[in-house]
């Protein structure tokens, strides 16, 4: 289903020679309207790959025909020939749709720091060009793989309308951790700054908020097109729930797929003061390298989250803490609480609750737990 | 060597029970005058284990006649209770010297969230004190140590006057991995504001800015004791030379033994407008989990140092950063620069130089690389 599941949209994923496995590489999206209207999200890294760049100036048109997205190579720190890739690329697909290239959107995912092989992928633009279809979701989520296991794809259903979706990466907008490339389609008519709403009320508390490693990407891109070829106007809260429910969706695909990750962990944080403070502190434990490791080891050490909600600037007072290790309270007032025994750390999903006992905010953050094979994948991947 | 190097102290270090291995756990150092000024610097985990919060009191008083340190547990998140039993080892010990408690400093490194056994604790101060030795210091470093596989001692010697020292653990004051622990001792005579701003000037540069997995422990604890039995009141920046020069060495320790590390990495960042601007880009490199990962497998990645630098507020240009792996400028201008298989990265140490641009200040951070043994160690560590 993918993102040809709403009306209005062909799609073509193939095999340019971008990868040197030989397998697809190149995903082309098209909107075929009537309307064009589109919204994104893009990385807050300051270091932005080409297409980042490139793709951030088109949004601000408002207007998305076609986006096109590659595996094999993020073109990021690549200089001004970088940027020149990425036009040519844009230009290329317009060409070809005859479209603007100013509504031609480009995303990239792979290797930092190498060109991409023009050479093959101007030529497998063509061929993309050819193999689009109503069907086509599927093989565009397969292109756009790089280290993930499975494509992610997800729909949610109105009446008479659809939100689709397809997600690559192990990752997060802000930070994120390899590249994360997500391509939302819609064919409810709304207009552009009700999209913008929506996609961004969807990010904040979704892919923003699952944090695998910390490690922010500068390729990260979200995109929300909408073809309003259904020719029904849903009310903005319904909508805004299904793009929600999609990327909800999406963003718990990249988690169960993290890299080498052997859990899934649920910190939610609550009793905060605000939500800011949940945030920062449900962060802060997601991030702590000592904790992934113990929960790795089926080891419900409270006291590595006691000591990274300590690093934070919430509000709590430290005798005042209590944790909970999949619904056992192992740390009460900040002390030892119910016997760390009883926590049954055999299955992949791990949650955590973490009580700041200083108001009634509340966050959840996803992580993963941190293995030998997250070092295996990460240190032998570009050799 | 170590803290008994300085005229004026005795040390001890025995085995009171408090690890199941029967190995040494607690170790005294006695400052025996004619003076007792002395400063210290604690963790800034807002989550401070109970002998964290006693000794800062202490050393508001401004005099220190001994330290008592127990390796085998960190009374951290014991509450009340375990704040009394670190009051009590204080009593205890001052009883035994014929002291005041209130000039007794302690210090405990293990596991979170557990009690001490004092039934074990308090005989092993009388054994301790039974051992005490102007040679003691080496046995004092050797009771200190957990994960450590060596211990740490180091002696900076002036004219006629000595700085002498003892570290434990693989990690630092703000931030801190494993807890570190670190007694300084001097024969100099110096007023305590004076060993205050010379203590506070070296950790700064030293201990600060070793990050080696980005933690912060509820423990470190870093102490510098002045017995003025040599006699001699040197010069104030002689002194403080000789104090840094002793913490830098300690520091060096630590990283060297960092649980599972098989690199040790210097991070330089050059070229910034402020020494926060370049401790800050420092700090995100060196906390990168991709980047640590990718120096384990020895691949020169300079695509992950750009992506950590972009998610700091300093102030630099994308398109001018350089970046130097061992010596060979991978990046140039925020793009590709000189061949990366140039990169020699058989050795141990790991030099990286990020050139912001943007100013003429610099920073060094040392951390270490991600490993399968980290994670191992970390994931087995209370089971």
């Amino acid at each position: 289903m993918s993102v040809t599941a709403a009306k209005g949209f062909t799609a073509a994923g193939i095999a340019a020679g971008i990868k040197d496995s030989g397998g697809a590489d190149l995903a082309l999206v098209v909107n075929n309207g009537p309307r064009h209207a589109a919204a994104g999200v893009f990385t807050s890294n300051r270091v932005k790959a080409a297409p980042v760049l490139w793709s951030e100036q088109v949004l601000k048109g408002g207007q998305v025909s076609a986006v096109v997205l590659n595996s094999g190579g993020a073109n990021a720190c690549t200089g001004a020939p970088g940027f020149q890739d990425t036009h040519a690329t844009a230009e290329k697909v317009a060409e070809a749709l005859g479209h603007s290239a100013g509504e031609v959107a480009v995303a990239s995912t792979g290797l930092i720091g190498t060109r991409l092989p023009m050479d093959k992928l101007l030529p497998g633009v063509d061929k993309a060009v050819a193999a689009l279809s109503a069907h086509g979701g599927e093989k565009a989520a397969i292109a756009i793989k790089t280290t993930d296991t499975v494509h992610k794809t997800a729909v949610a259903e109105g009446a008479g309308w659809t939100v689709g979706g397809m997600a690559k990466g192990a990752g997060m907008l802000a930070p994120g951790l390899a590249t994360m490339l997500v391509v939302l389609t819609t064919d409810a008519e709304l207009d552009q700054p009700e999209l913008d709403r929506a996609l961004r009320a969807a990010t904040r508390t979704t892919f923003d908020r699952i944090d695998s490693d910390g490690c922010m990407s500068t390729n990260d891109t979200v995109l929300l097109l909408s073809s309003g070829a259904s020719g029904v106007t849903p009310g903005y809260d319904e909508f805004a729930e299904a793009v929600r429910t999609v990327c909800d969706d999406l963003g718990q695909q990249l988690i169960r797929d993290a890299e080498g990750a052997s859990k899934d962990i649920r910190v939610e944080v609550v009793g905060a003061a605000s939500e800011e403070d949940a945030v920062e502190a449900g962060r802060s434990i997601a991030r702590n390298n000592l904790l992934k490791c113990a929960l790795h080891g089926e080891d419900p050490n409270w006291g590595r989250v006691l000591s990274a909600i300590g690093t934070t600037s919430a509000a709590f007072e430290p005798d005042k803490l209590n944790v909970a290790i999949n619904g056992v309270w192992v740390c009460k007032d900040g002390s030892v609480g119910e016997d760390r025994e009883l926590v049954d750390m055999r299955f992949r999903e791990v949650r955590i609750t973490a009580d700041l006992a200083a108001g009634s905010e509340s966050a959840v953050i996803w992580t993963n737990d941190l293995t030998a094979d997250y070092v295996h994948e990460n240190s032998a991947y570009s050799s």
